[in-house]
């Protein structure tokens, strides 16, 4: 009964599907039908024109994307504990070419208009220090916190009126759209550029990088090209995208992986680090807990020294979450 | 009746069912099993110790391992018609911080002790001048012409001589050992680390970086990271290139294409650009002549005005290839 | 009666002398005679063997210093408000192509082991976190305060037993020297390198970069080259080292600041808001005080909304210093 | 009786008279008088509204003007021969971040719109080879060839037609003015920006970087810290471009240079390997001769096995190079 990640789930029939019905002849890179068919099937799911490009990492997704916004010699606002910032094997400075991230502040890993001012007004507007050029932020954060639409707006007019633009790293997207129960558009505001995250929600290996900016796109072509990422048989990603949207395969992975973090929470309402808004749960218990979990055969993380991390994922049987919540609760 | 390349071609049915039996859980990124079993596989295959990590793309394969070989202010010797100088979109530029590709020349692109000295010699061993710190060779050549055991010695000793390292793209590594006939191990010689290519042989979307250093694999790991090339469900690509080993699949496909390509040139031997070694095609023939194949069913790749590329793959129909042939020969 | 900042003072006598004498036809670049006699002079006074560059500026001195121990994926811990990380536009992210600094904090911007660790620690050894590879302390730090032999050695100490190289930012190391009154070797410690500034101490254009490890300037003078910083006319920079180190002109300038500086800190001990060490005093102060010390024709940074800074140098005349302490102890 | 090269040459006494002058408080950086000062005297200087920035050397003027119009995935249009690509250390690598030198043919090391073409006509238009964003020119080039206002409007027109930027390195533009004897704007023609030398030329340390587009200076400007050029007593840079230009010295050091290298010319018409328009003469002579001419207490370069190099510079004593014209003659 694994908790460890959902960065390592199972694979959706869908995707099988899909993957083999790719298996036939077209042209190479992102020539073929599938890759070609992208731009209006995400532009129909958005209610906007956007511009999509796959990547096999989510890392590569959020990299290409910020690389459009920010020069080499600015800087990109997020949060402390941000994806980028601490999990990317400093995937940013490399794809930036030098660029800088500053750090801000925030409950539940989530930024807000204050924490970004405060970050970035004192920052003299001269030469000797790094100017921002973006914003990027997590939905849901890296603590499972879901932005509302009203929260992304009033961060999106900050970055309007600083001239930023504005990325949202959207590993985990789906459980966000699924937790606010609105239209994906609504989740992702008007962010300039969505890295929406599909592995973790029964794909194989794509992620889409959605732009809502054609010419930010059209530089993202030469550099996921030049970062070694337009994979030769393309067809085999955009086919994996396909088979997620379509019949909202992504909305209902979501939601069950959502549903399962939400009995596993009820279990332990008290013992929450955080509010339980995706597919995250981080629980306070002692070594001696995570130990009596451990014998009884459940997989999770430790957090820190008085904590514990259990993520559902699309195919978490009930039966298992069912079990760790009545485990948890009879620590 | 295709033969624009092979990078395109179908997936082999072995590596459908390792990829379906990988589905099961397992740690992520390189964690699981079959990541783990990679080192042992091909040190088997080559006869000696080796490091394996897999890439997506033969772009990334090539610029993670040339990486661990050259600083940022550094120079690697290839032929100035070598795919990481002609179709990579700058990727070394990327990967190697700005250091320079010194082109050397060379019959069907192949490079010899003679022109690395000719293209090396000349740079003053002064600071205003960028030094070569590795020279990559490919296997096959871009033009399909396939390095002998005593070639590959004699750029390996001048390589030790000069301090530099030696780096193989094996895009198409299989077509040069089927070609050799030989041991792997033979077709690789003393280099450093070799991009052994899979995808165009059979593969979805596995290459292997084989080092046969392991304090380069050491460097590249953070590298992989870092350019957002370590896939989470990294089990997927592992179990490509365990497919392709077992029961000599790779060799197989790589004979198959060898031998579909031989039957064309033996239909137009007089016509030919370079002696088919591998599984590319170099045929000279008039804009009309191709007309007259085109006009037949005949998918193929014009070669500048007075030629035409035909690539075959792991999958190319015998009697696709013999009526290519024919058609050749009539015209 | 100026006390902004010691880094644009005027240029000490004997460094014009030196500049004229240096106009004479000699070797370009650092081929000079003057270059060439620079290791020796630095090896003397810091009684051990080193290699000297010249460079332009301490943003120059201090990133080709810290290139040569950073890897591209590696990182440098420095303190949270050192030079690097504030002041210098983005200058390490840009040398190291895309390193990071880790930020550590410390009282009076000096680092100890401990907080070294605790902002080392806590990083996983994998390649999803970017791993330190050198420290970067700053001699004396940006609030004037100065490092003991102990402290360094204790650093020092730290750097060895993780493998990470050591740089000691110097723009005013001769303040520190000055200060400790001690061989400046003793106030270098163990570093590997050390940009000692000249030019806020009398200097014109020149920095020296001192490696006491032969192999990293070798890298050194390469990326020299590469980032422009290799003038022609490089004869003209040497002469400035030269000139400050002859009959201790460095020491003495240091002792003139650091003593005016003092005078400066007597008047207002209740109001310091660091011991100073070196030759910036900070001072508490309102606006209003401000204003007052400004309309008697002191010229200064605010720091912050309640506090000034007042910087002295090599030229500061004795008059203005007293000036200035009696205005300050009259508010 | 040295004719090595004028890049080591001694400092006229005008430009000392300015650093002297120079030497009085003002702010650091680019804050002073002599900094600001510069766009209009510049502007006055071409004729039309420019932005300038000082840098201490050649390279850093070239790579901090190209870094403005080539985006890391980019490519510059230059001569094979051309001091960016032969003898900068891979400094364009650097500032651009891996962006490429696409290198041209062309007589003299002087590039036509015909060989721009030929370079970069076969560029496909697609992700996987590295596209054209600007050309640079050098004026006069690296063998002392002078584009005349008319070639220079050919390659504008041509950079305008295909989008592409478009550098002059004028590392000795003093040199082309004098021989053109025209106004200098028509020198420069429609570059966007010019690296204007004055180093070679009778300067101790201060290039000019003449941006004829505000936007590019702006950048610029945050690249100039980042790499390490802002100089804190850039007083001293500024005052050495306004002691050139104050009357004309620039331009007449620039006409003494070339008259003396006519006089060298004249000596050996026959020998000639390019016709002589600025102050370098190539001249095809044997070991033995160059032999000979050493033994008479001439300096100079070997060019290649069957020439030599001879550089004059503003202060090449008239006698100096009537005997060196002599002697050449007498072989």
């Amino acid at each position: 009964m694994l908790f460890l990640s959902d960065n390592a789930a199972a694979v959706h029939p869908a995707v099988w599907d899909a993957l083999k019905a790719a298996d036939e002849p077209d042209s190479p890179y992102d020539g073929d039908r599938w890759s070609a068919a992208l731009d209006d099937r995400f532009s129909q799911l958005f209610g906007r024109p956007c511009t999509v490009l796959w990547a096999g990492t989510g890392t590569a997704a959020n990299c290409l994307a910020l690389a459009t916004m920010v020069p080499p010699h600015g800087a990109v606002v997020c949060h402390e504990e941000a994806h980028i910032e601490m999990d990317e094997g400093g995937a940013p400075g490399f794809y930036l070419h030098g660029a800088k991230l500053i750090l801000a502040e925030g409950t539940g890993a989530k930024l807000t208009p204050e924490a970004i001012r405060a970050a970035v007004d004192p920052i003299r507007d001269d030469v000797h220090q790094v100017q921002p050029h973006a914003i990027s932020i997590t939905q849901p954060s890296e603590y499972g916190r879901v932005y509302r639409p009203d929260e992304i707006a009033a961060i999106a007019e900050l970055a309007r009126e600083r001239g930023l633009g504005l990325h949202m790293d959207g590993a985990r997207f789906g459980n966000a759209v699924a937790f606010l129960d609105c239209a994906p558009g609504d989740a992702v505001g008007a962010a300039d550029a969505l890295s929406f995250g599909f592995i973790k929600n029964g794909g194989m290996s794509a992620e889409a990088i959605v732009f809502f900016d054609q010419e930010l796109a059209d530089v993202a072509r030469y550099r996921r090209k030049r970062a070694g990422h337009l994979q030769s048989k393309g067809r085999f990603l955009a086919a994996q995208l396909h088979a997620m949207l379509e019949r909202e395969v992504w909305l209902d992975n979501a939601r069950h992986a959502n549903a399962a973090a939400q009995e596993i929470a009820r279990a332990c309402e008290t013992r929450l680090m955080h509010p339980v808004e995706a597919n995250e749960v981080f629980v306070r218990c002692t070594a001696d807990e995570r130990d009596v979990l451990r014998a009884q055969g459940f997989g999770f993380y430790d957090w820190g020294a008085d904590a514990a991390r259990f993520v559902t994922a699309w195919n978490t049987r009930g039966a298992d979450a069912a079990a760790l919540a009545r485990a948890i609760a009879s620590l």
